[in-house]
């Protein structure tokens, strides 16, 4: 069963080097931009800054045939399988960036952190909740 | 642009009413099992009892064209534009379910609590992080 996933919007970042990105957003990513497509413009009404919120991204450069990885690719570390792993290789490569907006600019949104490349496709932002990480 | 998005298991749950189903996690979701599909099976090896992780789903009963709701489907209450929302009403309808593997039985694994439908397609699982929320 497959679904059709559509990008919303872009990551404009000055991250553009696979090589030299953080692997998490703990290890210094950038502030950086979302720009959303204009058809979209409505859902982003109510954000504004301050807000707490989950950027869900495309790895668009990641390959969805592997089902082990070496954690933080280290080869001297063994295999894991990658549903233990926050490796952005597998089946569906979809990024999970939890960060706070700085402001919104119409269709372009300002954000204090994202560790991902330029040019990432941008599928969905919603308000982060206590309960994502407290309540499980 | 567009992307094609697999699905990698189902939800088997005892959850089959829109109505009644709970609209958060901490609104009495129950426990649930995700049924992976063989080909993935691989990529769960290292998941176990007690690991917190984030399962996405692919909310296949929502609608796609709506960019404002109700906040909790209250028609008393001002539209919200969706991406200050947490409704499954959104361009691309992705769930995140933050909860705790209660143990692994080959491709199906038992999870704490799961706010989705019986059927809802699985489109990833991840280990969750502390700093998903905490490093924002």
């Amino acid at each position: 069963m497959t679904f059709e996933l559509k990008a919303i919007g872009k990551v404009s970042s000055p991250l553009t080097d696979l090589a030299a990105a953080p692997r998490q957003a703990d290890e210094g990513a950038p502030a950086a931009w979302i720009e959303f497509e204009p058809s979209v413009l409505e859902g982003l009404r109510d954000l504004k800054a301050g807000d707490d919120v989950v950027v869900l991204t495309w790895l668009d450069r990641a390959r969805r045939d592997l089902l082990s990885v070496h954690p933080r690719g280290d080869a001297s570390r063994p295999p894991e399988g990658v549903f233990s792993t926050r490796a952005p290789h597998r089946p569906n490569p979809i990024g999970l960036h939890y960060t706070k907006v700085l402001g919104v600019d119409g269709a372009r949104v300002h954000l204090a952190s994202l560790e991902a490349l330029d040019g990432t496709p941008v599928i969905d932002l919603k308000p982060a909740l206590a309960a994502d990480v407290a309540q499980r």
